[in-house]
């Protein structure tokens, strides 16, 4: 591995990244899938790093994901969340984060709700930051995962058509996921209802279609979002039946696509809204592969920053 | 040890476990009794192991005795509860479980208040379960504890007579109690108002009695269940007062007992309630000790398991 | 280090410690400083001791300070928060304890509302008990970081002018620091509202002043309190306006203070209540410093604890 290439503190987006920090990221990843399939799962790369892992949103498998990942390089974690913290009592998130920081952690890994957070927090610590998600803007975690099970079943991100299908308004993962998939030469389709898609969207350089039909047709990948039921505050379609009839992946549309494409979600997954159970665990599926994926990219992540945070000393 | 004799991938239950796996069981936990005793109380046994505690009901001493026997066995644990899940989101358990499942864990322990939960995980996940209770079904590993404190102190279970007391109906524990001890060879009854005894007990080939004192007449061993107030939807008895008139264990009603009963209870107690402090504290009570023994017996399942999840490799 | 001459137990207060047992505590953590600067920041010290943390109070930073503290000496730890406890089954706290200490923990670190829970608790319990804050009664590893912080400015506590400023009545830590200063031989003022001072405060030998301006003058440490605004049933001041023009610490304020102050606060902060931003991190502010300075407390307190212990086998 060429770790050397590696030069930043904090991993926030994929937006500032350079093609080569993302393949070095994806190589990297790739190198520790093998230690989950050992019998002894464990490397002592990071022996003595302490991780705080802060969820200000609650999560199973983002949290769990890192936590493990962490503890496979044998790294000390340290969790919190929102409910026991003393942002409770008022305190500011900056002097949460400056008391934090005074402990010594070599890295953060944080979860919020609101975007630039992860940002704001690593310039005031010294600490390797990494963003699990800032509300809808970046998850640079989850985009890699994906790039890396694209390219396990494709060889390839370049020049492949990539379509981004449902609630892309609130969804957390599509913003990191077209800028990784442009910066690597593949062409983004999103697909969506118009009250489902922000209009800034199109100033990215994608493609946007208001049809599955015509997300579907001719794509080699598949990426189904979830619909974020939760935060539809007012509605954004009139029942979910009728979602489903319009944008569920079934078997049957799924004739309509290319015979080798792959089916992507980063999950929680809602069956029988965006995506039909026989598609789900069906052949095409590649949604339980992410999540392996997810914490050997998140080891990648932890291996790189803290390497970073060595050479520091 | 003789270790090769345990084939099972999961432990869901007693019910289906043999007289020679009980006493695999049995023997395995006494040897690891001896490491909580150490000053250096951890065995390098389960290291590079990642054990998944999911516990969908609170609990302290449960959820903290399988903690306590994971660190003592070097595995790393990764805890959930409800919570902070995602089924929060509506995500299906089978999808959690399966999500987990990629993230390559070697062992879950799960605590959920639906019968059947942890067999259902079980068919789907290559990761060895453990039973931590499902609902008022089975709770094998507070069988095994209870039957590793009794042969501690009886030097066998063949032939003994045990009377359970109290809330059968609502009892986490009692089925898994039943089926150890017919299985090796010790007579049980039940004692317990008729409001509180589910007809389908007979049929387990127990005597069932409705007053404590034909309960505690000639029996070896005496164990009393916790009544779980909270789950009293509807009135099973008059008045704490007045349940603790016909069915509290006192002193003097000990004095029917045979000299060398000993008491027991798989906590939490309501004392004034189901038993009189002073015989909770007094000298015939294993209660403390079952504690101490519940470490031992989950050290010895994590360890079995993890030994069929190594060959299965 | 002269370990040999700690004998206690548990630690649970200040009041209770001799001048010598302090110093021992702040040369132990002096030493221990180091470690969080090390690239692997990791001793093998407490390997294979178990420590459970108790917080039956939320807590962010002492909390994360003591599980950091743990695994920095390498001990396993295990938590526990209220709402997971069974404390909501209604089981005494006596009978948590006890199963606790069945399990076999070697030290039991524990914060509750009510004091002399710890002190309780250390009664019943074989393993060492670290009392991190039992309601406005003693914290006394708060007061140990305090004074090693001004420790590190001063070279010395004695003859020490110290100000402790603020809401007297609902801090948590007072008490330990009013015993800890007038030990080592520096004088105590109070200032605060009359409603914020309660009138046992003068029997403790300290000097009591009710204007801020009092409270400055002369003094070579001021440490602010925390208004404790959640727990203000009855209001103490008129406004939280007023209470930051008569009792806020600015910029302007500080003028009157000696050249070499230094200004202390436990966290967190109320910004613009008790504390002016610019003051808070101000050259005169070593607040950050006190945190550092916790995680090297805390092991202290743990590495001494657990050597007792270790001889009491």
């Amino acid at each position: 591995m060429a770790e050397t290439a590696w030069t930043r503190k904090d991993l926030l987006g994929i937006e500032e990244l350079s093609r080569e920090e993302i393949e070095l990221l994806l190589d990297t990843a790739k190198s520790f899938l093998e230690v989950s399939t050992r019998s002894i799962k464990k490397v002592p790369t990071l022996r003595g790093k302490t991780v705080l892992n802060l969820f200000f949103e609650s999560s199973t498998r983002t949290r769990s994901s890192f936590e493990i990942a962490e503890k496979r390089l044998s790294a000390d974690s340290v969790n919190f969340s929102s409910a026991s913290s003393s942002l409770t009592k008022g305190e500011t998130l900056i002097d949460t984060a400056l008391n934090l920081q005074a402990m010594a952690p070599d890295l953060i890994v944080i979860r919020h709700a609101h975007p630039g957070v992860p940002q704001m927090l690593a310039k005031r610590v010294e600490a390797g930051v990494i963003n699990a998600g800032d509300g809808a803007h970046e998850h640079p975690t989850q985009a890699l995962l994906d790039a890396l099970t694209i390219r396990q079943h494709k060889g390839r991100l370049e020049g492949l058509k990539i379509t981004i299908v449902g609630d892309i308004e609130h969804s957390r993962v599509v913003r990191s996921n077209i800028h990784l998939l442009q910066k690597m030469g593949a062409e983004v389709t999103l697909a969506g209802l118009r009250t489902m898609m922000p209009v800034e969207m199109e100033k990215m350089g994608v493609r946007v279609v208001h049809t599955l039909e015509e997300g579907i047709a001719g794509a080699d990948v598949i990426m189904m979002l979830r619909v974020q039921l939760e935060r539809q505050s007012r509605m954004l379609f009139p029942s979910i039946k009728e979602y489903f009839r319009l944008f569920g992946l079934t078997t049957e549309r799924l004739r309509a696509a290319k015979r080798d494409v792959i089916i992507m979600h980063p999950g929680p997954m809602n069956r029988g809204v965006e995506i039909a159970s026989e598609v789900a665990d069906g052949r095409d599926s590649v949604i339980l592969e992410q999540v392996a994926n997810g914490v050997a990219v998140r080891m990648a992540v932890l291996y790189l920053l803290a390497g970073t945070q060595q050479e520091a000393e």
